[in-house]
């Protein structure tokens, strides 16, 4: 009887490897021959599952993206809506040890996707779906009034970004300069500082 | 009669050389043969300006962080605080083809550092530099009575900081959608509205 693998769960063990080997090592480490030693296969069966390098580094980063997204998915949102979206913010700085392998890993990515221009358009997904998580944190604090009339929506949009992936960026490279609890207090008095006075919690 | 060289200049000009290669390649492309070719020099000569690569990828982080210190006392900070403030922050981002460069590598080395411990230290002292400027621009603001009085300023600084950071980034990633009107908005709106309502300008 013929060995039945399930080919996209051994794709997954496989990226899933990749991500550590690219962890460890950095992108230049994400070779072949590594990454099957990772993953415990041979370096021949590797071709099975990934035709090249680049497809199997925009597999990675795709897991990276899928797992923000079931992580967003599976948040139970119940309100109050101001910890709601900070729950959301939350999300995407490195507040555990996934959430800061993701980051490590993207950093490297982002630096190469600078420089080979067939890695831009993943980095443009994640990119976008940043942008949209940040439109979704301030449309919410609009729709329940809870955001100051006075506020340039479009800019504020950007400017939480921003704050969000600089805050993310520094924790990963000094940790101990800024923790995260600092991390926490910064997104909660920025997202206070978008909303009516009256609305805030003590 | 020997040819003399200044040694220094040489060393600036391999240095120079790399960074264009590091620009164009990523660091992994920062080879002792690729730098030597960039800078028109024969590969054995070489290791008379510099011992190792580790040596002249440390050279390079020095040269930006040389750069934009010039960049600073080279500023004519006239007055008023408020535009001078924002002077400063925006010697900070890429806004011009120099500072575009000097991020993107910085990016490839920031993503090199988080592997290679030996590169912490130099890293740690961009993040210096910058975690300076940033409190300086905070305190100015303080001492020249612009800055609201309920501030927490310690807060404040890893904010603008984070701020920074995340638009220089985002910037270069995507140029197109973070354009630098956009970014210099951003700055002028962040500093605002860190500033008694009275005292800011029109």
């Amino acid at each position: 009887m013929p060995k039945i693998v399930d080919h996209d769960k051994q794709r997954e063990w496989v990226a899933e490897a990749a991500l550590r080997v690219i962890q460890k090592g950095g992108l230049e480490k994400a070779t072949v021959r590594n990454i099957a030693e990772e993953a415990g296969l041979s370096v021949g069966s590797m071709r099975h599952y990934f035709s090249s390098q680049a497809e199997l580094l925009a597999f990675c980063m795709n897991l990276i993206i899928e797992r923000i997204e079931k992580r967003l998915t599976s948040l139970s949102l119940k309100g109050p809506v101001f910890s709601d979206m900070k729950l959301v913010l939350m999300q995407f700085l490195p507040m555990d040890e996934d959430r800061t392998m993701e980051m490590e890993v993207w950093m490297s990515f982002v630096a190469k996707a600078l420089i080979y221009p067939e890695l831009r358009k993943i980095n443009d997904e994640m990119y976008d779906g940043l942008t949209k998580a940040c439109h979704f944190v301030i449309d919410s604090l609009v729709t329940h009034k809870l955001a100051k009339p006075e506020l340039d929506l479009e800019y504020e949009k950007e400017r939480i970004y921003a704050l969000v992936d600089g805050l993310a960026i520094h924790h990963i490279m000094r940790p101990q300069q800024l923790t995260q609890d600092k991390i926490e207090k910064i997104i909660d008095q920025h997202l206070q500082s978008l909303c009516i006075d009256e609305l805030i919690m003590p």
